[in-house]
């Protein structure tokens, strides 16, 4: 089977964003948060069948493992009481989105952070969400939004929310959101280089010696990292750690949200596919249709069955690596007998 | 004849360090800046002939397009006054280093920006240091070290630099320099973040529309632009921008500091050789050797030796292009008879 690890409800009802609008400018004028909207079932339905079903069927992926919108997530909106509320709406609603297709998708939860407040509440937030059925968080880096003011993610400021994932036994997909500093377009620029900085800091610290279980997904290929290949074995090298292979690739993997065959076949050409984990980030940056190809950008499927892989390694890409790092969504697929 | 476009000057002599020091220290004190010391012509000499001349000859390059040490550059350090007397300093050394090695250097310099500062004394220095014989600059796109609170560089905060650089006919490396944030290690992911970050601007904004003989050069071989090449020319399709090729490819080019070989590959497999630049960044941000080829990960010559291409592509990659878009090392060359 076909598995995305990487898609987002980007095409949620629209009273879903016409609250977040509300609870924000409640915010700013000192109310309380408005009731959430009432959204049926049919609607959930509509916008999924359309969009994110329609297109893992034309494409012939089986499921996605589906996450609020991430640039939506805007955790330097408001302060910890919004983006609790927000992220418990957001999350709520991927349980719906599951719970009306068990088979084709499974949840992976937005934490309630924000920026300088204590990771108290996401840790509560992940173990509801968890509770609930879903295999996995969103961490995002930077909850400032743009302006980078959190400590790096090896910093103990991190830990309750690593011994709550290893002690839940989910991984995080390190994730930025929207960028509101000008500097960065948030598509093209902020979430390339939080992938590309997050793997740095993961070199320059030791992280996984303290959590030796501990599953990170840098997606977006692992942003500039593949390219960059060589300098990162050198600057390990430099700062005296060990080989990447044993210092960081035990618990990193990156997905295959890039947008072109070459891409594809550099990410494979370096990275061990025991590493990378198949996800398109479908509906989601880029949603053209590429002139060279004719085809979808984000239809991923065709670079990853045109790269040279054996058919083991294939499937280690488009599923065993998924379960393996996932093992609750593993479980939730015996459980279902696939 | 073999043009690298990307070398700093990271062996100065150490009292022009220990100077740099004793200015910061006096500005915290409110003293004046103590006087710049002596170096000997011989101690510029061997600083060279011991480093970058004798790596040139061993890996078969003529001559480097040579600027101040980036790292150093540390235009969040101080104030505008400061970043006056460093860059003048910086670049009246790299002078030193091209008189003494005429055939084998050319200089491009250090402009004295400063967070939140106009960039008259940018103008000034730039003119000044092409009086001397320099042939382009360095622009650091995020003075304050990786707080990134400037405007994106299609602003018109950037303009009079732009102006300069087209009446001079010179072009400008968008480089930053050290990160004082702790999330983002200098060459690791400040670097790589900073080139991506800047193509992305390039790709929002419409600069060459009011700038057509602009020319930028975004070094460590475009940041992560090639790798996630399908993205950017969907992001301008999105954005309702021309094909890359004409609205931003006219005037950027990328250089070849790229440390293995897959790297390289990938950027001649997406990048038009014409819009590429030989460049090692030698002896700069990686300085080991790598254990899996056995030779410096930095002797990016036989990376781009081993790529697919023409001899005619690698002729324009090595010597075509800089004096294409540097055309004052051209007629700096012409005069020398090459």
């Amino acid at each position: 089977m076909i598995i995305d690890c990487h898609g987002h409800y980007t095409t949620a009802p629209p009273q879903h964003d016409a609250w977040r609008k509300s609870q924000l400018a409640a915010f700013r004028e000192g109310r309380p948060s408005p009731e959430y909207p009432a959204i049926s079932d049919d609607e959930i339905r509509e916008s999924i069948e359309q969009n994110q079903l329609r297109l893992l069927r034309e494409r012939g992926a089986d499921m996605t493992i589906f996450s609020p919108r991430a640039s939506a997530m805007a955790h330097h909106e408001g302060d910890e009481r919004v983006s609790i509320e927000w992220a418990r709406a957001c999350n709520d609603l991927i349980a719906r989105v599951v719970g009306l297709f068990p088979e084709t998708f499974i949840g992976v939860c937005q934490l309630p952070q924000s920026p300088g407040a204590e990771l108290k509440a996401s840790v509560a937030e992940l173990e509801r969400c968890v509770q609930m059925g879903f295999v996995g968080c969103n961490l995002n880096p930077d909850p400032s939004g743009g302006w980078w003011t959190s400590p790096p993610l090896t910093d103990r400021y991190w830990y309750p929310v690593y011994e709550k994932m290893t002690e839940l036994d989910v991984p995080a997909m390190v994730h930025v959101s929207a960028s509101c500093n000008p500097v960065f377009h948030a598509t093209g620029a902020h979430y390339i280089n939080a992938d590309t900085t997050a793997f740095m800091q993961l070199i320059q610290g030791d992280l996984f010696a303290d959590f030796p279980d501990l599953r990170l997904v840098i997606p977006h290929g692992g942003g500039a990292v593949p390219y960059h290949w060589g300098r990162y074995r050198g600057l390990a090298d430099m700062l005296g750690k060990p080989p990447l292979s044993e210092h960081v690739m035990k618990n990193v993997f990156f997905d295959t949200c890039v947008y072109h065959q070459p891409g594809i076949d550099l990410l494979f050409r370096v990275i061990d596919p025991g590493n990378v984990l198949f996800g398109s980030e479908m509906v989601g940056a880029v949603r053209g249709i590429d002139p060279e190809t004719g085809h979808y950008f984000d239809d991923t499927k065709r670079y990853v069955d045109a790269a040279a892989l054996t058919d083991a390694q294939r499937a280690q890409v488009y599923e065993g690596n998924a379960r393996r790092v996932y093992p609750r969504l593993d479980r939730a697929l015996r459980a279902q007998g696939r």
